[in-house]
């Protein structure tokens, strides 16, 4: 069975846990708090020396980084990874379109409005992370104009890439209203059992 | 053939070029320039709405964008991806790696040094760059302590990607004397016909 060291509250970890979820797989799951430095101890640093949530664990104790490159492990030969080849790569461009241009604006304006104090200089990030947002969701848009998914033809480990901060980004601030493709994508991934939104927050001080 | 909008003082597009050389594959080679605004035009981002090189495009005129999926289409079925799926895993996580804790801050101080002027405000940004780049590379380091190649047994996909702004580090101000194991990495690299270093960028001016 797959240990999966998580925290529950992050997009990145919430990847993992609707892949394993959809896929039906068993999986225990220990959750790791990296705002409170669970992720820099001795003995997590050993597990991940680049000390970010989430990884897995395998019965022999080798570990995998990096939420996309899981998805990508856990989805290879599944209905979530397309078995085209040129789609597949098209799947890939979306996973590392989400971690450059998407997850660092998107995830990083809920991460200042939902864990640093209401005063914290951080804040003064945000008008510019929120532009670069509104540009990384307009590409989505702009997709979803064409396409119902973002991998091939069905739902594919580049929508749970893509769900896990988009369905949320009005925790940092980020609105979707002028986005429509996106909200009805949005309703089709929620439509299914195994997907769930995440929890706001517990510290959310949202800042105008 | 392949066709291959790149700018070639551009790491990301050096990976490109440098999977296709490996692997002997013929292409044409159009020279986009992105800091002359060249991947803003119309023409261009009907090609990729998201404005960045490097891009590939088939005969077909269908179009792959996102250099670490470039080099995941181009490595598929060859020596630089892994067979084993578990070391295809890692490599996975080499690649996201680089576009997320390390081409940002590896990548991003070059680009200050190399084509920004002296007196540019982004030059304050430079002390933190080169701070997480350094523990990016740290990373890299600890890793190469046990390991020859980071993807598998072999030269992948994965070294290409992180080979491509390491080895020019220190356009950027960042040095490499405090990692042993990096340098002699990128000497198996460079000892390869096929692997070439960019030329620094026109315009460097280090800032210490």
């Amino acid at each position: 069975m797959i240990t999966v060291y998580g925290m529950s509250s992050s997009g990145n970890c919430h990847k993992v846990r609707m892949a394993l979820e959809l896929l039906d797989r068993p999986y225990a799951w220990i959750e790791t708090d990296s705002a409170a430095g669970q992720t820099r101890t001795p003995d997590f640093l050993a597990r991940n020396p680049n000390g970010r949530v989430p990884i897995i664990e395998r019965e022999d104790g080798s570990v995998l980084a990096e939420s996309n490159a899981i998805l990508c492990w856990l989805g290879e030969g599944t209905t979530l990874m397309p078995a085209d080849a040129w789609e597949r790569a098209q799947t890939m461009a979306w996973l590392f379109f989400e971690q450059y241009s998407h997850e660092p604006y998107v995830a990083v304006a809920r991460f200042i409005c939902g864990w640093t104090p209401a005063d914290s200089p951080r804040r003064a990030e945000l008008p510019r992370l929120r532009e670069r947002a509104g540009e990384a969701l307009a590409v989505m848009e702009r997709h979803l104009q064409s396409y119902d998914w973002f991998g091939g033809q069905g739902l594919s480990i580049a929508d749970l890439a893509l769900f896990a901060y988009t369905h949320c980004a009005d925790d940092g601030g980020i609105s979707l209203a002028a986005f429509p493709q996106l909200r009805a994508w949005l309703q089709r991934m929620l439509a299914l059992p195994q997907i769930e939104a995440m929890p706001s927050p517990p510290g959310l001080v949202a800042t105008a």
